[in-house]
């Protein structure tokens, strides 16, 4: 059957009224009538005119309403603080900074308001004062509705475009893993099990016993932890696959740092260009470099950085400017240049063999290097199975990528390709024949990574505590709606 | 601080070396040599030549390569059926039809193919032969290796950033809602439940009993069976947001139409350009005719679409040809036609009042209408609480959107605004107060719908079972991987 060329016949050219972003991106240079919804910021009254700020959350500005006088005043009264409205009248521009245009309202002219939804200001939870974070957090079913919250939202779209345009570009193909799995991550208990179901429709007047509560797949079945052992199978099937995907984690965690659902960009691909782990890290910074420049100059990253964060700011935009690629040490030299910093009061010795606790990573990223740095070829002991063993079979051939401020930001490593260390280095795991069955057949050459999505938020933004790095958090003993 | 632009000064440049679809999209004209890495899918040996057909996953043709004498014998045995191989040779223009290029190796001038993975088509599971769709699914792992499921995960990847498109065109801003949830779905039994946890990290020789196992988040936990409501708290933020997202349902259901996790594209916007059910319903069509248009011509679409479907092919294609509106008609007017197609043997008989049964929806899209059909104004008492009552007070302003071999694509309402009809019909619901406030304080009138993604896949490449619409499929009893 042939497909006739469709697209250019059929174009309902169906098209919602435009925001107010769609509305001021569009450059307006003549005055026209337009009309706008959204929602009041604040209202200033004068003797013969009002301002009133108004925002449809499309960009971090908004825009203005100059009312003037002939608006009627029941309808003023009602402006108040959250209303919600519609606004028509001459889009004209502004002689006011900080603005191009502004709306004037002239009821002479054809100009009206109208009040859509009330809000009582006495009540309201939203207030204009700045609110602390800890009281929005109570209040997360009205907190997008601030300006911070809103342009956090804004950011992890753009970040997310940007990356699905990043991956697109280098041939990958984004695809959905299963959140319901049978892997336990390997019974370290951090992840959410599924309960017992009652048994379905139970036959109407049957005098059969009611059977017990039984596993709806008929065997026990988790949260995922990571989407990497599925993606690595799709990985040996389409080449270049990633996901962008929620993931949990039964962490008692009360920390800014821990979510217990989260997002996390995992990617892997087969076929990578070096044996080592370099490869990874040039991708790694490739992505975030193209990913972060592009957003930098956003209205959005602007209102998130607070004043007064100039210099962690600096070192974030550091890392940015100039053409040197970024610090890369392995964890053995690492660990040399923390146990040569003996003037540092750690509360941890750094030690071969020993993981590096935070203060470590902190002092690395921040102190060492003062930006970003790859530490790499960790000791086997302290990764998972599923990294490749490096000749010296000691280490393995991965990556943590820590950031100042932030930490772990990025984890990734070559996979062990060879069937027979991988069966050893699992041996009395349950249930992952099939993980050593992509290898046996067909096995290709992969390299991965993971990378959590609130903490490249944070990162971007400044934003200290991921529970402000997501619309609606949840943490060991919060999850609200 | 003024951020510099950033944007032209620092490019590191990394790019991947390119896809088979990125080599072949690029048109190269030239010969020159090139290196890909894949799987072998068949091998024709002759005397004084081989042939390989080479697949990465990136598109649904893959490359051949012409292996001249000269190879040695060892790696010509190795090449089998889904053997990974890199290969070196010259790109050329290709004699044979249905290709544009070949890549001819010639160890005489630097050709070479190198054997990455074996693969021992004695025990391997995937065959040349077309296995069915039963065998694959036990074979979850493997399965992205045939071309059926890979076009299948190109176009949902494919479907997915055309929605994007769309969305961001319209002002629309991609949010991510919870998956675990305090919302019990009105305790339909249809939503897991998360586990209790064991309490963590006793203090060490303690002699305090251990506790139970208690609520992770101090209350009972599910996962979400829609965004919608939670959306609704964005929409009145920021306008207009959709999501992509899994949802879950724990349905004994063994049909080819339900999974337990799917995903599902939900969208909510705040100040709809009129009143009613059919701004909706506008925008609805406008998305899938600019989203599904785009892909009709895919090379993966082709593979998907089996012989012998013409007429099923048709009339999908129908819905996407010519300018016509596809057709509205309420639910009563559905049962007067269904009440008047008195040939028709139904099982269940339509009335005023009832569900529309699956045979009902086929034959308002098959046989009445032969297309997709919005049946709107659904009676209320069918219908959740959150639907907005019309001034007929009887009935619903919905729709479901039917489509022929699918049946319910799309269902969407608006979203009753008024605080006081809610209230009501919200009466003994526990834990919604929010909901409640989201309209008390500055609510504003919003609209959305939710599309359930596999079934969107399933329309538009005719693939019959969603269980092959996703990469590993849930569902009850059935969880592998």
């Amino acid at each position: 059957m042939i497909v006739r060329r469709l697209l250019s016949t059929v174009r309902p050219g169906f098209s919602l009224s435009p925001t107010i972003r769609q509305l001021l991106d569009s450059r307006p240079e003549t005055e026209r009538i337009v009309t706008v919804s959204g929602w009041i910021k604040s209202v200033r009254r004068q003797k013969n005119v009002a301002f009133a700020a108004i925002t449809d959350g499309s960009d971090a500005k908004g825009i203005q309403a100059v009312l003037l006088k002939g608006i009627d005043d029941e309808t003023l009264r009602r402006l108040t603080m959250g209303a919600a409205v519609r606004v028509t009248g001459r889009l004209v521009s502004s002689p006011s900074a900080g603005q191009s245009h502004e709306i004037v309202v002239d009821q002479k002219k054809k100009g009206d308001i109208v009040v859509l939804g009330d809000c009582d200001t006495e009540t309201y939870p939203i207030q204009k004062k700045d609110h602390t974070a800890e009281f929005l957090r109570d209040q997360v079913h009205f907190r997008a509705r601030t300006s911070h919250i809103s342009s956090m939202l804004r950011l992890r779209d753009l970040l997310r475009r940007r990356i699905d345009t990043w991956f697109e570009s280098q041939g990958f193909c984004a695809v959905n893993t299963p959140i319901i799995t049978g892997n336990d991550a390997e019974g370290a208990g951090e992840a959410f099990r599924l309960a017992l179901v009652e048994n379905h429709h139970p036959a109407a007047n049957s005098n059969v016993e009611p059977t017990p509560p039984s596993e709806f797949f008929g065997r026990p079945a988790f949260l995922t932890v990571s989407h990497q052992l599925h993606l690595e199978a799709l990985a040996t099937a389409l080449s270049r696959v990633y996901t962008l995907s929620p993931c949990f984690r039964a962490e008692p965690s009360q920390t800014g740092k821990h979510l217990a659902e989260f997002w996390m960009l995992e990617a892997e691909w087969a076929f990578p260009s070096s044996s080592g782990v370099h490869g990874i890290c040039d991708l790694t910074e490739g992505l975030l470099r193209d990913t972060v420049c592009g957003v930098l100059e956003s209205d959005d990253v602007n209102v998130l950085w607070k004043k007064g964060e100039d210099s962690k700011r600096a070192t974030f935009l550091n890392a940015f400017q100039g053409s040197r690629t970024w610090e890369r040490i392995t964890y053995t030299e690492a660990i040399r240049e923390l146990e040569n910093a003996t003037s540092v009061p750690f509360e941890y010795q750094p030690k071969w063999g020993h993981a590096l606790q935070s203060e470590h990573e902190k002092w690395l990223a921040e102190k060492l290097v003062g930006g970003p740095v790859f530490v790499t070829d960790y000791p086997a002991a302290l990764k998972p199975f599923y990294m490749r063993i490096n000749d010296d079979e000691k280490t393995v051939a991965c990556f943590d990528l820590l950031v100042p401020h932030i930490g772990e930001l990025v984890g990734g490593s070559v996979r062990e390709q060879r069937a027979d260390i991988l069966e050893e280095r699992m041996d009395g795991m349950e249930g992952v024949e099939w993980y050593l069955n992509i290898r046996k057949y067909g096995g290709a050459p992969h390299v991965g990574f993971g990378m959590g999505f609130e903490r490249l938020v944070s990162w971007v933004s400044g934003i200290e505590n991921i529970r402000e790095c997501t619309a609606m958090p949840r943490w060991a003993g919060r999850m609200l709606l």
